[in-house]
């Protein structure tokens, strides 16, 4: 696994050091010895290693294991604290704030809600002041950050940090990544939010060990984030995950990509929410519904299904069954092990998962649908923020 | 890219004897002094392996190359008519054979029709009579065979060398990989039929270099072959690619995997042969079709369109609408770098392309339909058989 160091190649040295942090991840504590029989390298090697590792704080040793005969052996587990890394979540109505350590121990989480419709401007302002009034408050300092992710629901250039369109922040052609790595003064990567879903799900969650997996995000508009054989998959021009816009209805409503009848015209919270908003106007009576003066929120429209409220049911379930038809396809197109729903979908899960399993049976082959996890998130809204600030962290173990 | 040999490591000679295979294959002819550049092998490493593979009869030397000072190089290229291998596509009406070698030319190519439904054990007969009657008509000697692919069209073991099913040749669960092993004496590669015509396309079409790229064959089914960052994708229980079964009509025609509406039961051949000969028996006047005594064809069918038949014609469009609704959504959700229509697909996409096209425009988001190639397979009926042919050719190359 790991390679044998000849001569001063700092490729090599940091490949191994990042082999010897990925194990002892994996195996929460292991001796030198045992680092040395995992990695093949030698025990001269991996002394070498995990001394650097422990003078620049990634590791600690954490008194004595198990003997296998002879002395008993020291421990190396990662130290806590020692290391950061933050994640941003930006939403159409809030931004969320993750920072974690390099055991990948949440030490905060923040959000700040605003108006929609934010500005770039705006979003770059309340991250500069938010993360350096944290720091400051919990006394974690500055100079051990490792970076900062960014999630954006969006398409992105990641080779120039760049985001090429975010339409329901109404951005584009925007360059966040250099401008938040001039106020952060870390280094920055920025990331599709459904994606960071995944990455958390894949880090942390019930995917640490799926190699081929798919999160379904739905939110303002509907996303996925891929892995597969054990990485990030983004496709041929960065892309890849927009399945929000699968067909349902032929000549239906017109989505905002162009095209009739997405998925996300149904499915989403946003046209969910404007669809009930509607009806209610038209003076659909919805008697579960607070029928305030003000606007109604999503907030309102889950509660008030929960409370057998017909209209909202009625809506939340009928996406749920084309919901049902993306992830009935994407198992037919992709026969992956796991498919995880997530965000706004977890906060009305109780309320129409048999609905969409069921639905998932009737339109997937038996054979694959037969061999899939169908999961609710168990990260609710925080996946793409915890997401986000995993990707610094997880470049320490070499991904 | 090569590894350098320590002792006597036999898995470590065959990865550079292919290694070293491949850069010939890719680069047609090479010196010893190029391949030991290219490989970072020493001259002496170099000179081993290329002996080795000369005495086996992979390579040849073909004469000398120019001199960039000094003596001018002997040139090493593959030896054509060296090494054989087999590939069989076994269809509803027929059965495609083509033998290779291992420089790619293609040695025979046959077809035989049979009646619909054939038995395995019929299959078995046939190969086993096709495939000796002409190694001794062509002089091909036995021994020289590395193997033999058969592309099936259905869902199947790998490891096992099983079909779990193929419904359109309504099998199941049968161990054709083991038995044709006994009969042809060869190593045998069992391969889902649109993966073939995948394969066929990396090795000696139009996506030899594209990294993510998808295969779609249109023919008694719909199927699918997934290139995923340059190499096959299967998925997590080895049927990834049944992109057949996108429901394009919630309530619509019931398929035959249970659910209804699928692409299937508008844009396969079978079901389009079978609306427009129901439509017809129902009186309907279709004056460009032959009105034959006996049973229409797909033939007649793609005749009548191409002299203009209006049902005939109604019947490809549409379903050449749907087709574009599974292509957009690919795009959406894979962002390959290309999209290869193939088989029966072939045969009438002259009329239907720009219909495709359109609909892609209308249906994907513009950002990845705007870095996709979309193209007719230039191999028609043979891809798969091609391909199956390619897979054992491939591991000689170490892939």
């Amino acid at each position: 696994m790991a390679k044998n160091i000849t001569g001063n190649n700092q490729y090599l040295k940091e490949f191994n050091q990042a082999v010897v942090l990925d194990l002892i991840r994996q195996h929460k504590r292991l001796s030198r010895k045992e680092l040395s029989v995992l990695t093949g390298l030698s025990p001269t090697a991996c002394g070498s290693i995990t001394r650097t590792l422990i003078k620049d704080g990634f590791l600690y040793e954490t008194g004595q294991g198990e003997s296998t005969g002879g002395r008993k052996p020291v421990m190396l587990e990662l130290k806590p604290g020692s290391y950061y890394a933050v994640g941003f979540d930006i939403g159409m109505n809030e931004l969320k704030m993750v920072i974690a350590d390099i055991t990948s121990e949440i030490l905060v989480q923040r959000e700040l809600k605003y108006s929609q419709g934010i500005s770039t401007e705006k979003v770059i302002d309340i991250i500069q002041e938010e993360f350096f009034k944290t720091i400051e408050t919990e006394k974690l300092s500055h100079e051990k950050f490792l970076g900062c992710g960014l999630s954006i629901p969006g398409i992105l250039d990641r080779e120039t940090n760049k985001i090429i369109m975010a339409p329901n922040l109404s951005w584009s052609e925007v360059n966040l990544g250099s401008r938040i790595r001039e106020v952060l003064d870390m280094p920055i990567y920025i990331e599709n939010e459904a994606m960071c879903s995944a990455i958390c799900e894949h880090w942390i969650g019930e995917c640490s060990n799926i190699s081929n997996f798919v999160c379904i995000n739905v939110e303002s508009g509907i996303g996925a984030g891929i892995f597969i054989k054990e990485s990030i998959y983004r496709g041929h021009s960065g892309s890849a995950g927009e399945i929000g816009h699968l067909i349902v209805n032929e000549n239906g409503r017109l989505c905002g990509c162009g095209s009739k009848g997405c998925l996300e015209t149904y499915a989403s919270t946003r046209y969910m929410l404007t669809e009930i908003s509607e009806k209610i106007k038209s003076g659909y009576s919805s008697d579960k519904i607070v029928q305030s003066m003000g606007t109604l929120t999503w907030d309102m429209i889950v509660n008030a299904a929960f409370k057998g409220d017909e209209l909202c049911v009625k809506v939340l379930e009928r996406g749920a069954v084309f919901l049902g038809f993306a992830v009935a396809y994407l198992i037919n197109t992709l026969n992956p092990e796991a498919i995880v729903l997530g965000k706004s979908f977890t906060s009305y899960a109780p309320l129409v998962m048999d609905l969409l399993t069921k639905t998932v049976k009737e339109r997937a082959l038996a054979y694959p649908a037969s061999r899939v996890k169908i999961l609710t998130s168990n990260f609710g809204m925080s996946s793409s923020a915890l997401g986000a600030a995993m990707i610094p962290i997880r470049k320490v173990f070499g991904k």
